[in-house]
Formats: C-alpha cells, structure tokens, sequence
C-alpha cells in the first residue's frame, strides 16, 4: 500500500495518460472510474494492475483483488485523474483484454461502423449484452473501447461478450463463409424491421450517426432493413435504433 | 441589422442567462444553436425574436425568418456564448413554445418520470415524434425541456409534436378517464411487453436512470411492463428502452 499526496508524482502523470488513446496502448492498460466498473472488473475476472483509492472511501470488505498494488490518494489527486467531475472514490489501472483470438462463430453480433460518440458506442455495447449477443465488433472510425465515456456507458457490459475490433470487410466475408445473415441498416431503401422478425442467427451493422453505414459495406451485406419512421423526425439515434432492431429481429425466448 | 463586437455587450450577457433555466423564465425565450435547429424552428413556425449570426457565416437564402432582430457577432462573441465547444455559426433565440391549452386525447404518449440526463430527456422526445406518438408528457425531476442539451439531442422534434410538462399523477388519471391503458416500466414484476404488442392507443411511462419509475405512479398503472434481459446486463439505458417499447408494443402501420 502506497501513499501519494502530490498532483506532480510520476505515477499520477502516467495515469493521466490512459486517458488518451496513445497512452492506453504504450502501457496496454486503461482506466476505469468508480465502484461499479471496478466491482464488474472483479466480478469478470479482469486483470487489474492498479488500484487507487480516494483516503475517505471504504472499499467493501467482499472484494478480493489480488496481485493489485494499491495507492492512497487524497481527494485532489482524484480529482486531477478522473474523468468525471464528480469522483466516486476509486479507481483502477486493468490490463488490455485480448479478444483477438476469439473466432466469431454461428451466433448473433452487431457490428459498429464508424460510430464516433462514445456515449453511443458503450450505450449499444451494454444493449447488445442485454439483447444476449455473442459479440460486438468495432469497425473503423468507431470510438475507441477503452475511452473513459464508452466504458461508462458500458455500465459493466465491456466486460460481459467478447467485443472485437478489426475490417468489418473481413468479418463480412467469415460470417458469409459460415452462413449467417449479414444485415445492414439503411434510412431508405430495404425492408422494414418490422416483416424480419424470429432469426436466431445474424450479424447487424449500424453506421455513423451523421452518414449511416459505409455503402460499399451495404452492398456486402445479404439484405438492408430500415425502421419505419411514423413522425416527422428524419432519423433516430443510432444507439436506440441499435436496441429497437436488436430486440425486434432476433428470435424471442 | 445590428453589429456586436464586444462579449460584454449586455445583449450577450442576456444570451448567455438562457442557458439557464432561471434566465429562460425571467425572459420567457429559449436560445438555439446551429443550422439544423433553426431551420427546424423556421419550418415549423416558431416565434423567433432575435438571431445571431457570425461574421463569415452565409445564411441560406431559402430561410425566410420574419419580425427577428439580426445581429451580426464576431467568432469570439459566438463562442462566447455558444454551450458547444465548436459552434456552428448561428443561434437563434425563440419564445418559449405554449403547450399548456393541449388537451391529451385518445392516443399514443410517452411519459417521462424523473429522467434527469439531458441527452436521454432529447433522445426520447426524437424517439417519439419517430414513432409517430401523439405527445410526450415530462414530469418532475426531468431535465428541462429548453436545456440546450436537449434541445439539441431532439434533433428538432421539440418542434414536432406537442411536449407537456406537469404533474404525471393528474395526467394518468385524465388518460384512465378517457380509456387509454398507461403502462408502465419495471426491471421486475409485470410482463414481457413481447406480449403485449399491436396497441393503438397508450400512455407509456419510463422512470429514472437509477431508481426507475416512482412506486406511488407504477401503482396506478393499468399495468407494468419489462424487456427481458438475455445476457448480463442489469438494466438497458432508459432512452434505448423507451425505443424498444414504443415501437415493440404499438401497432405496426
């Protein structure tokens, strides 16, 4: 156990970094904030490095964290780290997950396609834990996982299915190879949601908030679907549209 | 056509005060940032008073926008008072929409009890005028309509239907008079909505991020409903919910 009472210390610069992209994968570590993240990081057996610790918080007494260094940190020096502006009192440095070698298999996946708010990406990230996918897989132009935001908004499910990065190009061609139906969101043209109900395999892909989904992807992709939009709204929010197609075309159980 | 060069123009300490909910009270006006939004405002005949326009910036020549005073502002005093880091070089200041004499009908609404993220409050408020609903209600503890945030995550649909705000408990029982079901959301208890589909009329209620919905409303509800969850997620984010539920139990058109 470790005290450090200045903003200046070494430790807490290099922390300061894994709030950046380039600082994350120098250390192959990132960050996360406060006692539910930490607890699903336990809970799913996440390799944590560090542990930083605000000296008023109590840490429950059922948490075992072992190999973990702790370190004492007075409210100030939380607050130079966190990410948010209200700490919650912990902290924790975890060692990258590598989900490379998972291979993606029959099953059901949303692939994430240039979708650049955080917010959404761990917002639809936590939708396809809820929906039970078996994976998440982020595609070019997408934010980063390890961003403090998309982990927030993760609530924990960052750590619940394997989430993959890479081509979504290639993961097209192995979900082809392997015959499950790559499916592909449009604002025009396809099919509405709604006549593509009870598939108990799939591979959705949702695009950019702004553009929608790259169109050479689109003419992968074994069919399009759009939601039907009743109102006077152009379009909805990528993540929500996320959540209604995954609830509204997988098979119900 | 009135130039402004200074930030501490008292015009622009006046802009600044709507940010606030206070500020918008006291001047019964709501400011709008950004293209999209004020065109959204012109086409649906919104009483727009002033607008701000920076130097460099080309107004379309389609925007006909009668009886507002124009003032022309250098990048500085934009950013000054704009609430996004890069602003988009118009704003628009507008008085504040009356919804008070609508009177709710026989129809489809959403209610929102207690949502205080304003992203959330604006994602919904486009979720609905999506699914073509006839109004959305905000009750207590709801992040503000006229909040920039959720003026700009509504995407312009606070222009699209009517946004009433008051006290749930009067509304539900206006809806029982009139026979339309109000449904509320619960993590447990209640029943799927996967079975409670093909409804024409209902007055959906969701709940605080944390807490979820009151105790005291969900038991004046007709009946309670929840997404069942597949995977390890504890709960869905409640705009994504609000989505799934609005399109999964109405009837398809």
């Amino acid at each position: 156990m470790k005290r450090i009472e200045s903003a200046k210390n070494p430790r807490v610069k290099q922390w300061k970094k894994l709030y950046t992209k380039k600082g994350r994968e120098q250390a192959n570590a990132f960050i996360i904030e406060g006692p539910h993240l930490v607890e699903e990081a336990i809970k799913n057996n996440v390799s944590i490095i560090e542990v930083i610790v605000e000296e008023e918080y109590q840490v429950p007494s059922a948490w075992t964290i072992e190999a973990a260094e702790w370190y004492y940190v007075p409210r100030k020096v939380m607050e130079g780290i966190s990410d948010t502006e209200t700490p919650q009192g912990i902290a924790a440095v975890c060692e990258m997950i590598n989900d490379s070698e998972v291979e993606v298999q029959k099953g059901k996946y949303l692939l994430i396609d240039g979708v650049q708010d955080p917010g959404n990406v761990g917002t639809m990230i936590r939708t396809a834990d809820s929906a039970g996918l078996d994976g998440v897989i982020l595609g070019k132009g997408t934010a980063d996982l390890y961003n403090s935001k998309v982990l927030r908004s993760t609530q924990g499910s960052v750590f619940h299915l394997p989430i993959l990065k890479g081509d979504l190009t290639s993961y097209i061609e192995r979900f082809k190879e392997i015959n499950v139906p790559v499916i592909g969101t449009a604002l025009e043209g396809g099919e509405s949601f709604l006549n593509n109900q009870g598939l108990s395999e799939f591979a959705l892909i949702v695009g950019n908030e702004g553009k929608g989904m790259d169109k050479a992807l689109l003419e992968q992709c074994d069919q399009a679907l759009y939601i039907p939009i009743y109102g006077k709204a152009e379009s909805l929010n990528v993540a929500v549209a996320a959540g209604i197609l995954l609830y509204g075309i997988q098979n119900q159980r």
